[in-house]
Order: structure tokens, then sequence, then C-alpha cells
């Protein structure tokens, strides 16, 4: 399996059915309409979405349509998240991805309000994708709420919440790996898990693909600090450094650069090794998906 | 029946719910947390629940339990649009119901992040109401669709976004009912219409009901209108005569304030005689609530 080529496959699936979503029709709300999707299609790396696919087929044994709507949902609970993350009130970033950041081109109103729209349509998309003829509803119900939890302010937002106060005080370990789990490997975890209760996976399914998810999210966010401080700009589409500029505390100044690669390398390992219980010849695409994290540049 | 002591015994049992849902625990995100208790307890009428709950027992003949997580989350969904609405990239109000706006008191950033966290409980709530045992899970299934249309970017949020687009620019009468319908009546018919989805009620009872939800939506709009220019600022909580100011183009600055009465009695009229297939006696509250948005003054 070429790793490359397989994430290139799914980016394409995902992309083809994002566009269909967003294919608005009113002509009244052209303005949000562009908003919305200037940000959906800014060049994402689509890792929930890729993710949420990925795990549906390796639990279903089944292709992975039933899970593309929740996997399309998702990325735009995630785009939604960088939209507001990048307004002034907020991180107040100019450039995301190389682009300038949705506010710069629309505005502050219309990018709050695509921002609302998209975490909307993220649940109407997810809601509508369950049928009067699905035969595991409740496997449909339950990854919505696994989704909930980990956007809303137990989640994701609440992370964001604590992050932003947090550039203003000191805070403690315990704050930052509050931030981590909840701002970043919330909704990575949440994406993997949810493939899995689609599919209708076992309690022991579930559970090793959450300790996967919980794993690969963390190393993706510490990989994020590593490559803020020796990362190529060009490749990340932003400036470097900015965490020390805006003297953040990361896993990276809390333990330096050497313990924090290390870290990765623990997390990959750990990750691979949850998803013992599935046969080893399913799982080779995660294995090298967790690889990929440890050593990515953008 | 006394409608001010029905509406404020309803007013006290969605509160109570309220209140169960945002007693958070984690102490990290006290902040955030505060904030979106100060929006959903800062006295609003609570008219959207309201209708959700007495609906429900119109069509069901049972007590209002099970429609109350869509009742309370309906009216975070209305309170989140109305603290993002606030903010200064949008109408800019430091005063809503007579108290400084969510913004003013805990700053841009947590409002925004707030709104985002109501929106996400408001999901979170309804699809957690949703147990292995429900009996009508399809009910609450299209339930949550209805009210997912009304808040999202063909229903509230489109409506907001074009009436930000107007305030740059003349619009037709057609952008104006297009903002009013989908800006204020699209949330009040989804309440209506999702108490009688959740009561299980047949096509006939949610054409009605949505006929109802519809002509008090635009009539509660137009007395707002009116409110504007002929209120009392003490009864609003808000100054008056702001839409003026803004050059805002309202039913009342196309059609004057007689026509705008006459059209709020009509529209009452209206709403009433859709409800002519239930049994009379059982819809003297809607009548009554009809009348009253007619002649409300806050």
């Amino acid at each position: 399996m070429n790793l490359k080529s397989e994430i290139d496959l799914y980016i394409d699936i995902i992309e083809k059915d994002l566009e269909k979503i967003l294919d608005f029709k009113d002509s009244f709300q052209n303005t949000i309409h562009e908003s919305m999707k200037y940000s959906v299609f800014a060049g994402g790396k689509r890792i929930r979405p890729i993710l949420a696919l990925k795990t549906y087929e390796l639990v279903s044994k089944d292709s992975y349509d039933k899970a593309l709507p929740f996997a399309s949902a998702i990325e735009m609970i995630h785009t939604y998240s960088l939209v507001h993350d990048d307004l002034p009130a907020m991180d107040d970033d100019d450039y995301r991805r190389g682009k300038p950041t949705n506010h710069k081109v629309y505005g502050e109103s219309v990018a709050i309000l695509a921002g609302d729209a998209l975490l909307n349509l993220a649940y109407e998309t997810m809601i509508n994708s369950i049928s009067k003829s699905s035969k595991n509803i409740h496997g449909y119900i339950e990854a919505i709420k696994e989704v909930g939890k980990a956007a809303g302010v137990s989640g994701m937002i609440g992370g964001q919440a604590v992050d932003i106060e947090s550039n203003e005080t000191i805070i403690s370990e315990d704050q930052l790996t509050f931030i981590h789990n909840k701002k970043t490997s919330a909704l990575i975890e949440a994406s993997i898990v949810s493939g899995g209760l689609l599919a209708g996976g076992s309690d022991a399914e579930i559970k090793a693909l959450s300790d996967y998810g919980k794993a690969i999210g963390l190393c993706f966010q510490i990989r994020d600090d590593i490559l803020d401080e020796i990362g190529d700009n060009e490749k990340l589409g932003k400036n470097i450094g900015s965490d020390e500029l805006n003297k953040k505390l990361t896993y990276l100044t809390l333990h330096g650069l050497d313990k924090s690669i290390e870290k990765t390398h623990e997390l990959c390992k750990q990750a691979i090794k949850s998803l013992e219980i599935f046969k080893k010849e399913d799982v080779l695409f995660f294995e090298k998906f967790a690889e990929y994290l440890v050593y990515r540049e953008s």
C-alpha cells in the first residue's frame, strides 16, 4: 500500500462529497455561501474525514459510502473552528495554509456567520444521513453524540476557550494537557470512533479505535508544536516561530525539542499497539498513517 | 385560561431545565460556562420553547416532558444567535433586554465561543434525548432536521447574513420578506412544528402547525418593527428608533404604521384559522398567544 496515493484517493472522495453538500442554489445568500466554500476548499489535509472513512471500512469490511456524510460533517466542523479561531478577536491570523483567512476576504461579520453556518450544516448533514431504512440507527445516533461531545464546550470549544485565556497568564502542565486533549485530539478521536460506531463496532473495537485516536491526536498536536519551531514557512503556509513570539506554552517549551520528538515516536508505537485486536493486514493504513504524523512537514 | 400565568408556568419549567443542562462541573472552563449562562438567563421571553412544549401537548394529549430537551435546545439556538448578532462586527449592540451584551461583559473572543458552544450544546441536547427505548425515533429525527433547517444557512443564519449585507445597500421588498421569513419566522415555526413531530402528529396536523407558525412568526417580526418605532425604551430594555437611525428597511418603513398594525391583526386571524382542524377547546392557548403577539409591548 502506498500511503500517499491512498490519502489522495480519499481526499478526492471527500472533496467531491463536500462539493455536493455545498452546492447552494439560493441567490440572496451568495456571499455567505462563497465564504463557506472558500474555507472548506482552502486545501485542508482532510485528516479527520479520511480517518472516519477508513475506520468505517476497517470495522464494517464494507465500502466507505455510509460514513461519507459524517466524514464531510466532521471536516465542516474542523473548518468552522479554524474560521472562528482566526478572527481578530481570537488568534487574529491573516493567513492560513498560505491563503488570506476568511475574515480577511469576506469581513468579520460574514466569517462569523459562515462559521456558524458550517457548524449547523455539519449537524444537518449527519442527521439527514439517517434514513428510515437505516439498520443501525442507534450507531448513527451514538456517532453524532461522539462528534457533538468532541466539538462542544467539553471538547474543542472548551479547549480553545482555555487556550485563549492562557495567552494572558502562565498555565500549568495540567492545563496544557487539557488544551491539547480538547482542542485537537478530541475531534480526531471522534472521527475515528464515529467511523467504528457507524459500522456497528463491538465495545472492544471502539475502545481500540479510541486509544489509537487519543495517541495520534496528541502526536499530531506535538508535531504541530515542533513544526512551529523547526518547520518550513513555505511548506506550512504560515509563519513559524509564532508560539515563541506569543510566549505560548507548548509541549516543546515545556520539554524541549529532543523529548518532544521522542514523545511523538512513543505515541506512534502506542497508537499502532492499540490496534492489535484487528488483523495485521487490515490495519496497514493506520500504521503508516501514524508514522506519517510523526514525520510530516506540513 | 389566564395566558399570563400559563406563560409564567412554562417559563419556570423551561428555565429549570436550562439550569440543569447548563450545570457544568469542569473547572478550567469557568469563564465560557459563565458566559453561556449569562446570556441564557438574561430574561428572554421564552416564546419558542413555550410553543414547542404547548404544541407537543396539543398533538400528543400528553404532558410536555418528552419535548423539554427540544424546547431548551431551541432556546439555546435563539440565545447563541443573539450573542453573535450583538457582536461589534455584526449589529454592535451594547445592551440587550436592559443588560450589557455578552461581549461587553466577557469580551469578544469568549462571546464568539460561548455562542458556538450554545449552538453545539443545542444539538447535543436534542440528540441525547433520543434513547434506545424511544418509540418515535423518526419523529425525533424529523424534529431535529426541522430545527436544523430553520437555524442554518437556509434559515436564520442566511437571514442574518442578508440583513447584515442589506445595511449597506437598498434592498427590495422580496429581500425584506426573505430576511423576515428566515431570520425570525423560521425558528418560531420550527419550534411549533418540532413539538408536533415529536408527538407523532399527522401530516394535516403538521401542516396546520406550520401555517400557524408562519403567521405568528411574521406577526412577531412586524410587531418588533412597530415597537422599534413606538415602543417604550424601558419596557423593551433597548433604545427605540434604531431602525430609523440605521436607515434599515422594515415592514414599517415600507408600509407605514397603520398598515403594519393592520397586518399584525390579519396575521393573528390567519394563525387562529389554521388551527381549525384541532378541537376549539384545545387551542385556546394558541389563540390567546397569537393575540398577545399583536399587542405585546416588549
